[in-house]
């Protein structure tokens, strides 16, 4: 009886072959209220101070691994961005399938960029910069800070505190002879050691005929971090290699300090020649799903943000905090805003 | 070796930081077979008897807290409607973050108004509304089963059965004139006691320079429980305050009775002056993160729906259920439709 | 204090009623490096070496089952397909509630059909066919690997190695007359036993007045297992029943062979009278949840697909492979495509 109402039930569940479950269920909730006060010469946004309660890239996510013998684990991971402001949709953040073994890790999925996998803890306002919302993450003014389908990685073993990370992102664009397996691609080597931790990245694009340029980006980071402090400068390079337009270089710094073990203050500062754009909206058609970031002054184009902040923390998983940021973009027709934060983050 | 290893599959799985996994999966599977007649004379749908086998409204979520020490706890939630019926598609369901103390809890996020939350139990038939099927839940008849974004939320403690409950709704659409933090709000009374439960609520909205009105919306809810039944009597009143637009009223009688441990009859009438809206569908271009309900007869209109039901419980987690409900709207134009549904539910 | 504090959390948790978790999570991680060079006449694909990283319906899935006593059952399932290579969106696999007893097991929701479970373990390339890659799944070429919504489906048990599945399809389209609970349906009987698999399926459609025409399919399946091997061979017809539109057989033939416990080749075989359709293409407006395959040769056309592969499995749960496919509509305007898949799958 037991063995016919067994197979009842497995013939009804057939897909899922083999299915040991140790998947681990993990996430981030991370909500703000937020005040906006943006000056952009629109009479339906311009000086006006909207309250609002978002979600900053809360996620959920499910990821395992399989210790397959000889040295060998597979890993796997599947992160959702969730959006509760809206009435549905998830967004698709690192998502991928992996083997790692003594020769490191290689990935084939949807990943953040070495690029973006360099900046390391430089950034001190980790998410806060979304839709209408310029918050504090360096991605608001540094392009770079992209995320991927069609990515083919791997990540070395720290090597005496060094790690070197290289992405291979295929185009998959035939219409623009976008057809190779590194039509794009990102390399990061990042040093870890003791109070010291540095990077060095590089982006190199491939725009197939839709323009015949090969933008490249470059990135240096460093940060020292002391007892209950931590100081860093980053700088950055686009060459977009398009005539008529120019390089956009940005430079930042940050810092925290703990003044006790659960209170820090939080400063950044970054300047760079342009606002960050994306190559799929400078390029009419453009895979959306190697949506690169980039920054394209046109003329001598300056853009700049400050913020400051104060977080407490409840736990490890547990913080508040509370946050102020000025953009300007100091041209012709450029906006500036003004944003506050008041934060609670839970990470599980 | 085990180090470089990890080091390597650590650097690969950068994003997730703390996560230390104690997360719940919960949820709800709830099917129906469904027959549905409607009189509406739209030659394509009228007078047709039509099968389908629905979800009503399944569901999962992930869930939550963590003690933070000092009585504090972080609570977060992230639940998700499930459209088996559809190709794609998840539905953002209560999704916030929290802090409880013996002060109560703050949420932020997107949460079911404490309007809807008044209701406690009275909905004998909860659910069984959704396109196309009008099949007993009182949000089929009575407005105000809201679930919307941009929340801040309160919920006291019990003082003595006594729980209040506020949510403050930004209205995020400065176009409108709505920057503030509460542009919208909603707050309820819930007292429970032995074998009664009493709650009043309350609504009101601004509708900035769309409309220069405030609607307004009150709602009483009384359930008597009893040793295998329960009985309740709802009022509700919803004044959209527009020149032209009559207040609309609705009362709602339900009751149930258990005639064995397991197998529970149940009964609900609701009439109302006019059939639900959205505020969204009566003023365009409204924030479609806030689509509160309301009903705005622009003449004497009546609708009403009448539900019987059989319950059978499983489990305290499994029951079946058959019902049938009519609903009519009583004036020229208007529709009417008979559902009957075959429903299986789990709680897991 | 201990009560006040969960009780205010409690309120604010307030939808998940009784929500004792045993849920499982479960999926599949299958990433693939994949070349595709189509030969099509269109300049923008034709003759092109496409490089990807694509996802191959990777998916997870939450599941769980109650034992409701006297021998019953609750069993349920939600599954999704992510889709990496996008910003967002789940797509729907086999989500529903079901009922197990000794009589078999009754379901209720989203599910593959009969047909589509009849093919058993037949098919040595499963999901290896996708939009732009026909990578080697038989559901390149023959229809009816179908996973529609408004299933009621009866499993029954095992009897001597024979099960009977049958599923009842609502059509849910009053406007093309389509209002039964069975209007489309599908049955298999599966019998299995020591080294024999075979299966005989059948599905009928009804159109409605969209097309006068009651569509056929029957598909008979028979695998051969011994000691590291297997062998198969499948017969398909389907008849659209439209004037004009010719039947359209299929035939394939499939067969690995493990030269180790751990590495195994694969070779299969399809030829078919025309390429697969979706009923949904064919006739316009038809609804999309009930989106059949069909196969509907307007006059005589041929497709052949030929793959093979190499598969190493590093343990039950993870392995790898590549494969090689050619598939060949060998008619005016017919396109064909040379594939090759590097994979990687764990099953989680």
């Amino acid at each position: 009886m037991k063995k016919v109402l067994s197979l009842a039930i497995a013939a009804a569940l057939v897909a899922p072959v083999a299915a040991m479950a140790d998947a681990t269920l993990y996430g981030k909730a991370h909500f703000a209220v937020v005040n906006t006060d943006i000056d952009d010469g629109n009479p339906a946004t311009d000086d006006q101070d909207v309250w609002s309660t978002d979600s900053v890239f809360s996620r959920f996510g499910i990821k395992g691994s399989e210790d397959l013998g000889g040295g060998l684990t597979a890993v796997y991971q599947f992160e959702f961005q969730v959006n509760p402001d809206a009435g549905s949709t998830l967004n698709n953040r690192n998502q991928f399938i992996g083997l790692a073994g003594g020769f490191g890790t290689f990935l084939a999925g949807r990943h953040d960029t070495p690029m973006k996998m360099s900046q390391g803890k430089f950034d001190v306002f980790p998410d806060q910069n979304y839709t209408g919302v310029k918050g504090g993450d360096i991605a608001g003014l540094i392009p770079g800070d992209d995320r991927v389908g069609n990515v083919l990685a791997y990540v070395s073993p720290s090597m005496g505190g060094l790690t070197f990370v290289g992405a291979a992102v295929a185009g998959e664009q035939p219409g623009l002879d976008l057809t190779g397996i590194a039509d794009h691609y990102s390399i990061a080597g990042m040093y870890s050691n003791g109070p010291i931790y540095a990077a060095l990245a590089y982006n190199g694009y491939d725009l197939g005929t839709a323009v015949d340029a090969s933008p490249k980006e470059i990135r240096g980071t460093f940060v020292w971090m002391g007892n209950g402090w931590q100081a860093g400068v980053m700088y950055n390079s686009f060459d977009p290699d398009i005539t008529g337009l120019d390089n956009s270089d940005a430079i930042g710094v940050s810092g925290s300090f703990n003044f006790t073990p659960n209170d820090k203050i939080k400063a950044q500062y970054v300047m760079a020649d342009a606002p960050v754009l994306r190559i799929g909206d400078l390029i009419a058609g453009f895979n959306p799903n190697i949506t690169l970031s980039a920054t394209v002054p046109s003329v001598d184009t300056d853009t700049d943000q400050m913020t400051v902040g104060y977080e407490h923390s409840f736990s490890k998983r547990t913080s508040a905090y509370a946050s102020y940021s000025a953009y300007e973009e100091d041209f012709t027709g450029g906006m500036s805003s003004d944003v506050m934060m008041f934060g609670l983050v839970h990470n599980f």
